[in-house]
């Protein structure tokens, strides 16, 4: 699945009162207003240093742009039906007016702003519709679902799979799967495929290329999902269908995306070595003995990449920042799944919008401490504490997990988790001298700063609330003070201890599997306080996120012609 | 079918050494050749009065003009598909290059110039695929020639017709309907077209948009096509997928088009006038009196509207000047064909590139004389006169056509016959009161300004071969001379016995036959002599045709909104 969470996708969430702008609700915005919504996005350079790369290696990526560009037009015809005339009637449109529907259209691919509920920002659109593409206009959801009932066993999968649309056949309804219905671009597309997957000399990559073609074209994608799963070397691609979120019916279709990514061998290298010490973490949690894991299991997949091009449902709206692949159940059960950092789109965040953040609510000595070093280490290292800590538990004697025991507290606070842990074990590793002493000065700050940047998005999703969880608990704990200019900043005496605290205090709740202090402890902490809403209210005219303008891949092609 | 003949198509055909633009043939054109190309095409409003519609009927245009910019958009996948893709990329690129490719994608539909061969104007793009998006990527004709040789009879035809594109499955083909294949936008589209048959009180009108509507679902066009014959009233819609030329494989498969139109009261009363005349002119036609036909038959339905709105294979590159519909055999030998003349495309033509041909091929005296109304006068009896003088004939009691006889040089004479003889019927009504004499004065000059403007797009085609046989002629009779300064001017004292001697020539060779006349006149007088090459050349700045701007379709929708 996609996480645009890490760092961005709160924002699909509600977070209308602490936006930027407040456009009309009733008529459809006018030039200015769109130009306002737009410009929340700040316009910026995607791309990577491929010096390291061979011609051939350059080439295999052009092709893959190439390709993925294919399926990002793909995207657009399936989000909406009306989504390619009305492109067209943008396109024409040379006033001022048109000319900022089409560049917010472009952004959202569509007529509804993502990070506004769908406001609609063309006249003529309709309401976003929840069937997307996926399903015959004007059938309700009961009439399907009334049809795939009446379907035979394997039909019935099929029609509540990845992979197919249904339509209308006479007074019935059918199946058409992917392989049809998007034939011809799919056809071009794994042409290009199989022409990067010639250029290359990676075996694995040549594998997941070839095989991801005939998917295209057989609409099996199984055993191109298990070639992305083993792919090695610099590039790594990933292009299909993939997220269901635009299906708002059922959530069973996939969306077109890709992204054409180059390994960072640098950070990957460092997560390797991270993989090392993760029992050693594990062994010097501030909890109970009892409450640790003696044997954590092997760390799940992890490459940090940097972003080449993204396109389709990988490019709408928030940028994605880090995605979590495959969906297919039985390809997660037998090889896992990967988590793919980017690390060039999370730079290109904390520069746009979490550097200016930190310009309002850090303190000026504090804001020399920002770096995006210490941001990314713990974005990574974040991901990495999810598998640490308790999950397996026995309250009671009672064998069960945090999961069950917590219910609907336990996202929030797994979050909070996964952070204020991760603040632990980067202390404990540059304790250790396994990470340099010079990040210890950048590393609170800069998750301060970044705190910030996340309740902006509202508390009413897990990673928010989270995020108020220990901010406001470090507080009162004076880990963090605010000055009495309404600037914050860390206090070097009080924050590591205010870190274990924490660690240990959320640990042992899971540990426990106590459901009461977990609800109270987000009851009273998962909140905007007063002192932090003023900060907030400093924010409005920072951008929420970027527009890539991919300036490697515009390179990459041009060079080809 | 279309026709773009009257006054534009010869364009299509093979024109380049006479166009203004030599564009580089090796390495793609850049933004200031890109612009030139593009400027050949004069933008221009097109648009009618609606004064005397009913606010209802505006409505029903309205919801025409948004079902006609759906198929708009499926013309556009239907050309190449790879077309999203490019228009996606190109819209994305804001450097001038980019601006100048879009803009001339969107008059080509596609990045292949048209009216240059299909030369490639964006970089990347291939040869333009003669398949279209109708067959599978990379099938060759002789493949899909096998397919359907060993399909059964009822799927030949199915895999022959207007109406299925043909697509890959498994190692073989299959047959998808454009109810399945485009079914998303054609649901929305016959949604709109009912919309727009509930608000007309017309009850033709309403009867064609529900019938065209369910064919869009159903994929049978024959009711809805016969309802378009039927159609009456002030409101002219086009809508569907009708001419095969973009088939350049098989001719079989329906490019989608639109025309949106309202009739043209004045013109079409006057068409019903001239409807009673047609015996009378055939009766004195300047013929031995055994070569009329002393019973010709009732006019073919013509119907003079002006646009709204053109989209899809109605508007690319050169734009329709007049069409000749449905296509459907079955429908012509039931109901005939109906023949609809875009008045407004027309008189948007004859002013951005006929009037200013007129300055500079014409003496200053005669260009005063030129009008549009002499013009379009003479289109539509053009029209009319292919219907008189000689067709079915019997050379030496022989019963046979006019077109057997005299084969591949049946088309030129064909149509210098209509033009030369269409004076001569205009003429021959003024004599008689039934048009106005006023007319007479700017009757053989603005044909004379049209001769140069026909002549331009080449004499390897049928209208311009035609053209030059009687510009020729009338230069040797001396109905139109040369002045010292190399412009030309109608003879008044000799252009009417021109005129006729020529009408008697030509219908006399179809009356007797006499193929070998025909190839004779056509040799020595189907050329482009040295004085009119030289008027040519000083014509390369100005316009080919129009790109139409549809205001009041705007202006239509905007009220909407």
């Amino acid at each position: 699945m996609t996480s645009r969470l890490v760092f961005a996708a709160f924002a699909l969430l509600a977070c209308v009162p602490l936006m930027a702008v407040q456009t009309p609700q009733p008529a459809v915005p006018d030039a200015q207003a769109i130009q306002k919504m737009a410009a929340r996005f700040a316009p910026t350079e995607i791309g990577a240093d491929l010096a390291k790369l061979s011609e051939n290696d350059r080439r295999v990526l052009a092709k893959l742009v190439e390709a993925s560009k294919i399926v990002d037009a793909l995207f657009l015809r399936q989000v909406w039906s009306g989504n390619e005339a009305m492109l067209l009637d943008l396109v024409r449109d040379q006033s001022p007016l048109g000319r900022e529907r089409l560049h917010y259209f472009l952004i959202n691919k569509g007529p509804w702003s993502r990070i506004d509920h769908n406001q609609i920002f063309v006249p003529g659109a309709p309401a976003k519709p929840a069937a997307a593409n996926y399903y015959p206009d004007g059938a309700t959801k009961a009439e399907i679902e009334r049809w795939i009932a009446s379907l035979a066993e394997a039909e019935q999968s099929r029609a509540t799979g990845f992979f197919t649309v249904i339509r209308r056949s006479g007074s019935s309804f059918t199946l058409v799967p992917y392989s049809v219905e998007y034939q011809p671009e799919l056809t071009r597309a794994a042409a290009l495929l199989r022409e990067a997957a010639q250029l290359s000399t990676e075996p694995t990559l040549k594998a997941f290329l070839t095989k991801r073609a005939d998917a295209f074209l057989s609409n099996d994608y199984y055993e191109s999902d298990v070639a992305w799963m083993e792919l090695k070397g610099a590039i790594e691609p990933t292009i299909g269908p993939y997220e269901v979120y635009e299906d708002e019916l059922f959530n069973y279709k996939a969306a077109f995306e890709a992204y054409v990514t180059v390994q960072d061998e640098a950070e990957t290298a460092k997560l390797q070595r991270l993989a090392g010490e993760l029992q050693d973490i594990e062994n010097h949690l501030p909890i109970e003995p009892k409450h640790r894991n003696p044997r954590i299991g092997a760390m799940a997949p992890i490459v940090v990449v940097n972003e080449i091009y993204a396109g389709g449902d990988g490019n709408r709206g928030v940028q994605t920042a880090a995605f979590n692949l495959p969906n297919d159940e039985r390809v997660v059960r037998e090889k896992g799944a990967k988590r793919v950092m980017l690390k060039n789109v999370q730079d290109a965040k904390f520069a746009k919008t979490l550097t200016p953040i930190s310009k309002i609510v850090l303190s000026p000595e504090d804001q020399k401490a920002l770096s995006f070093e210490a941001f990314f280490t713990h974005i990574v290292v974040h991901e990495l504490m999810h598998g640490l800590g308790p999950h397996s538990i026995s309250p009671g004697g009672r064998r069960t997990t945090v999961r069950q025991e917590l219910k609907e507290t336990y996202s929030a606070l797994e979050e909070a988790k996964a952070d204020i842990s991760g603040l632990f074990a980067i202390q404990h590793m540059i304790d250790k001298g396994v990470m340099p002493k010079s990040l210890e000065s950048s590393l609170y700050t800069t998750f301060l700063a970044s705190a910030f940047r996340s309740i902006r998005f509202g508390v009413n999703e897990a990673h928010g609330k989270g995020i108020a969880i220990q901010l406001n608990t470090l507080l009162d704990q004076r880990g963090v003070v605010v000055n009495s200019d309404g600037t914050f900043k860390v206090n070097a005496d009080r924050i590591k201890e205010g870190v274990a605290g924490l660690t240990r205090d959320i640990m042992t709740i899971q540990a426990e599997g106590d459901y009461a202090k977990a609800k109270a402890l987000g009851d009273r902490m998962g909140v905007v306080r007063p002192e932090v809403q003023k900060a907030l209210e400093k924010l409005a005219s920072i951008p929420v996120d970027i527009e890539p303008q991919f300036k490697t891949a515009d390179q990459l092609l041009s060079r080809g012609k």
